[in-house]
């Protein structure tokens, strides 16, 4: 018996019961959950994770954006709170763990350390952030975002999906709209746990991903102008097609990421045209693309490329373009004290490990700015995520589980 | 004083007053109109239409797809009308002439006849064909192709638009549900005065085109396979982004029509994308193109090097295509009578005229199916349609209106 079965384990079995049961909730239409933000799933989850955290003996509060906070209290109430957690809410098509994971091993975490009747000095709570996929409401990661100072709350509250339907009004409407400030207060440290969206761990067998920093992302929309007239009579040379000019941009930054392949890409997934019909040519079309890579240098040469490409794009296509958004992310520093506590722990319990760039968005690369933050890694199968299929087994996740387990008891007690 | 000048002549500022009366209807957002069929707008329209045909004298008939006619009695009441007409719709962004004209025109026609009290030996009736366009439910020129035998008219009442809005709800919605049977009576002739919808005429100060023929056009709804997976850790190489993939195919359709420009072309003005949101790559993606030249042969052509390019552009982009539907137009035969005395009316009006091809889709088009017809175009201003700058000047669209005048008043009296 290897010596990190002495110590204190999370119940495996129990977690999984809990992720099945919330792969009950909105499901969509290939095995896996559609349950956007803000919808009546949404609702159905949040109230069985509040439930389930009250049976847990934790207190809730929600804040002005529908953040849910499950606080385990701690001897020394007046201590800032060790924060464990991520999102309960899916892209369209997703899968049951994308998020979900880190939200629900935060909850296992807080029964385990129940049953052992353990208490800690500082209090631990468990988070729920609202809206991290963008599915409904963009951008992704709002409103943690919005704890940790970087959007206002009135802009997110004034949001509207592609429906039309406001961010605020919808989250009044299920009953979200909490009365807590958005952040704004002492957070002792965050440790997310989430699935590695990509092979890596799973291929080389190894459990814990441990995140050291983030793959450097760059994002911008682009407008496209063109002009009406009709599909049929106007000639080649007099035409203005926003989507012609559009699919060009989309076609070069695809290019431009083979350029960098690999570990370089870039993603255009989404994309609005106007009158859209057949018969005439619309006069504008918006699409989002992103550039990725490790290296901060290389996004930027990405994305001066696709700048180049942008014109390139107008000239052949007769439109005109601009630029009318951009953002970034995975710039942000891990913590190293947080860090070493996570690798202490794996130590202990005898998982093996490996240091890692994250390649997606995550709540914790907005955390990192107002916590020291920890964001942990466990594998998902052949990477797939975003998709219906994603899939995890238990038994590689749950070591991942006891890490995050021993480094929030070690911090909490600090 | 020309010799033309002792004829009937049709009442320009009359017509001109309906036109713009008409222009009044369904207001776009720069000036033209935004008319989308069994839309409130479209209903004002009709109404309007109905009560102006009505004071002429004429008894309206009502088909179950919403097809309006407005009869003139002849001497000779069992004999088949003669038919004029076009219809009333719009595009979303479209201009105030654009079909408008020719059911006007129709309505002008009457107007003058009345006043000079002229009877005819055949009825006349007035026609408004309902969406012509395809703006809102598609195919275009959905309703005279019903009333030619083209579509079924079951299959046209379950028709949805992009909201999911049923064209036989929206149809009755507006009060617009006749009960006349959809074809099937016999016709004596069809004559559609168009604009233009090209350059041609203004640019060679010739009031009258009598169209020949169409250009081929053939087109297709191309539909884009894909998987979903995550913006940023799927590598390039596992990407099956259905978006990039029809990217692909409306920049290939688009070099397509330059290959043959001039006078090819091309067109791609539409696309479906889903889940079409940032952070998940789409999984379908669904794209309209069509090809037009003078030349069936080279149509055809063209269709094959998209064909041949489908494929090319889905191993690019590693997914999977399939063209769903595929139509074509413009190798109707306009009747050789008909523009005959289309012809000797605008000789002995000493209206200058040229044969010329049609580019766009027309009613006129379904029409040859089951009655000799003639399309007849006058100019508009630098081609410019499908955009709400569409514009023509009176002065040189009367001379095509008396055109139409003498052709169905002799027809007629056939």
């Amino acid at each position: 018996m290897s010596q990190g079965s002495n110590l204190l384990q999370a119940d495996g079995e129990r977690l999984w019961r809990t992720l099945m049961r919330s792969g009950e909730i909105g499901p969509g239409r290939a095995g896996g959950l559609c349950r956007l933000p803000l919808t009546g799933a949404d609702k159905e989850m949040r109230d069985q994770f509040i439930q389930w955290c009250e049976e847990a003996g934790c207190r809730i509060t929600i804040d002005r954006l529908g953040n849910i906070f499950a606080r385990r209290d701690g001897d020394e109430q007046a201590l800032a709170p060790v924060l464990m957690g991520s999102h309960l809410d899916t892209q369209v098509a997703g899968g049951k763990y994308d998020g979900i994971l880190g939200v629900l091993a935060g909850l296992e975490v807080v029964r385990t350390l129940n049953d052992a009747g353990l208490r800690t000095r500082r209090p631990i709570e468990v988070v729920c952030w609202t809206n991290e996929e963008g599915a409904r409401f963009q951008p992704p990661m709002m409103c943690s975002g919005a704890f940790a100072g970087v959007h206002e709350v009135d802009w997110i509250l004034a949001c509207k999906d592609d429906d039309g339907f406001v961010f605020g009004e919808e989250l009044a409407r299920i009953g979200y709209d909490g009365s807590a400030p958005v952040g704004g207060r002492d957070i002792d440290a965050y440790f997310e746990l989430h699935i590695e969206q990509g092979p890596e761990l799973e291929e080389r067998g190894i459990p814990l991903g441990i995140v050291t920093g983030g793959y450097f992302t760059r994002g911008m929309v682009i407008e496209v102008e063109g002009e009406n007239a009709h599909s049929g009579p106007t000639p080649m040379d007099k035409r203005k097609n926003a989507l012609v000019g559009a699919a060009m941009m989309i076609v070069a930054a695809n290019d431009i990421g083979w350029d960098q392949h690999p570990p370089g890409k870039s993603t255009s997934s989404r994309i609005i045209v106007w009158p859209n019909k057949p018969g005439i040519l619309p006069d504008y079309a918006q699409t989002t693309v992103d550039f990725r890579h490790p290296d901060k240098k290389t996004t930027l040469d990405m994305e001066a490329a696709m700048m180049a490409a942008i014109d390139d794009c107008c000239e052949r296509a007769n439109v005109a373009a601009k630029v009318v958004q951009t953002w970034e992310f995975g710039n942000e520093a891990f913590d190293d004290e947080c860090i070493a506590l996570v690798k202490h722990a794996a130590d202990e319990l005898q998982v093996q490990y490996q240091e890692m760039l994250s390649q997606a968005g995550h709540d914790a690369y907005h955390m990192t700015r107002i916590a020291p933050t920890a964001l942990l890694f466990s594998p998902c199968k052949e990477g797939i995520t975003h998709n219906e299929n994603e899939h995890i087994e238990l038994e590689y996740t749950t070591p991942a589980v006891n890490v995050l387990l021993h480094a929030v008891l070690a911090r909490a007690n600090r």
